[in-house]
């Protein structure tokens, strides 16, 4: 998208998470006018960093102030900016009424952030994914059923009459990254190419035998030792591993569910091959969509409220 | 131990793995006249490092030569000073005959290296505990059953008539290690203290349903925000969880069997404990007597070709 040199947006749509900050000018029809993103993540920032993180970013955006500012995310967290406190489910994903207020110096800056939500037991958080599945609900209005985020920490979540009723995280992505990057399984693993029986065929063993995992995982490294294992198989199995356990953790919420997915393609089409193996067919919607759905509900229930 | 000035051992016992390099000077009578560590692990050395390494550390107790050095562990992988073959289960543990001997310059060394053990089905891969499994049977003549080797990468074998038969490696330790050092959950695991009576209800909670642990992992971390899960507890549960879901998938090695531990001691403990928890009674052996009785039998057995 090239940036017009002048943008006057209706408002600004801000993802603040833990690695990036993702910002979206938008337009009275709701429509994206420009973005901009950098690596000014919340977890490379002290709180008197945001502030100027955000206008190196936006600034431009701002000009003599006015232009309301709504943030999701891991900006809200206790290490963040300000502190936006969980809201309980069950509940709706987002309350224009709970948006906080970050505390600015520049006197054009109107940032208002959403919290996330908890669940004491069994005890779960989400930050960032109540926008998405906000988004997702304002994009299939009256949906009732099982959203799965996919991600760095994988979320499922139960919809009924527009709340959440309850949602599961599972640490699936997260213990990819650290298997293929920093455990002995990294050696096996590099290079390019998919090998889409071995994920088939790994999502199959971790759902029947899930309790073999630290097992399995082990034999991607022999077999790449004594065995000659192709990386691309060896990756498609450590994904289809992870996976499949996290199915296996996660059948109370799929098992004769409509289930919709929201997260990056290719991760969200492993998912939705995965659970087409079992005989689920999925929903996918796009991530950033959701997202900027989410907060552009936001904006205007806000905008109704003022 | 303080070491005399003069030491003249019969022969030098070495363990030689990824992180750290150990040696001990061995006596007449197989007693332990002085030992010594260095962090030269195979992880850091190429392959003309390793020769410079093993003087440095124990260059002073093998006088004009003559010395046999015996060794094992990752040194004789691939990436290792010279690869030693695996040898092939089922098999004994050490064969003196398959001892591979270190190219070296200096000619007062003589380095001969012990092979690992692979399996073909499910593919599996040892280098170090097939001399602490040596060890252990020389400890235990006779021995039929089972031995479980915590740590990095745990080991169940399966011990009859003096042969290893198979075995299984899981992750345990290195997801532990990862998990609490590089992941989200290390934000509430530090500190000091231990909870047993938190192992305990995990290793039941893994073994009972080990198809959630994605899910019960990041609850450790949800538990830390909304409910303040103290650091003792958060890091018990976790050993409880990654311990119970090993014994889940392990359990056709110890349901009924008689079980014999080698391992350090506070993890060996917390195995230990676990297994009583589900009716089953170890004994335990120490790890290094272990890996020293192994050596001692090749040496003896060395000696006795010779």
């Amino acid at each position: 998208m090239t940036e017009p040199a002048f943008i006057t947006p209706n408002w600004i749509a801000v993802d603040w998470g833990t690695s990036n900050l993702r910002a979206w000018a938008m337009g009275p029809e709701g429509q994206v006018l420009a973005e901009a993103m950098s690596e000014d993540g919340m977890g490379k920032l002290v709180r008197d960093a945001f502030e100027p993180a955000l206008l190196r970013l936006i600034g431009h955006w701002i000009g003599g102030g006015g232009v309301p500012i709504i943030a999701c995310g891991m900006v809200g967290s206790r290490q963040g900016w300000c502190e936006a406190p969980y809201r309980s489910v069950p509940c709706t994903p987002l309350d224009p009424a709970a948006l906080v207020a970050a505390p600015t110096i520049d006197p054009r800056l109107s940032v208002r952030i959403a919290p996330g939500l908890k669940q004491t037991s069994p005890a779960d958080v989400m930050r960032g994914e109540e926008t998405q599945i906000a988004g997702a609900l304002s994009l299939m209005p009256g949906y009732d059923g099982v959203l799965c985020l996919p991600g760095t920490h994988s979320k499922w979540a139960l919809i009924s009459a527009g709340e959440v009723v309850s949602f599961q995280t599972f640490m699936t992505g997260e213990m990819f990254a650290l298997l293929s990057k920093a455990s002995v399984l990294r050696h096996g693993l590099q290079g390019e190419g998919w090998d889409d029986a071995a994920f088939d065929m790994a999502v199959s063993d971790a759902l029947s035998r899930p309790e073999r995992i630290g097992a399995r995982l082990f034999a991607l490294r022999a077999e790449g030792l004594i065995a000659g294992l192709a990386p691309a198989s060896a990756r498609a199995r450590l994904s289809g591993l992870l996976i499949g356990t996290e199915l296996a953790g996660a059948r109370p919420y799929w098992l004769g569910q409509s289930v919709t997915l929201v997260g990056a393609d290719r991760l969200s089409a492993a998912y939705a091959r995965a659970l087409k193996s079992q005989g689920i067919e999925v929903r996918r919607l796009n991530v950033t969509n959701c997202t900027l759905a989410g907060l552009s509900s936001l904006a205007l229930q806000t905008e109704a409220i003022r």
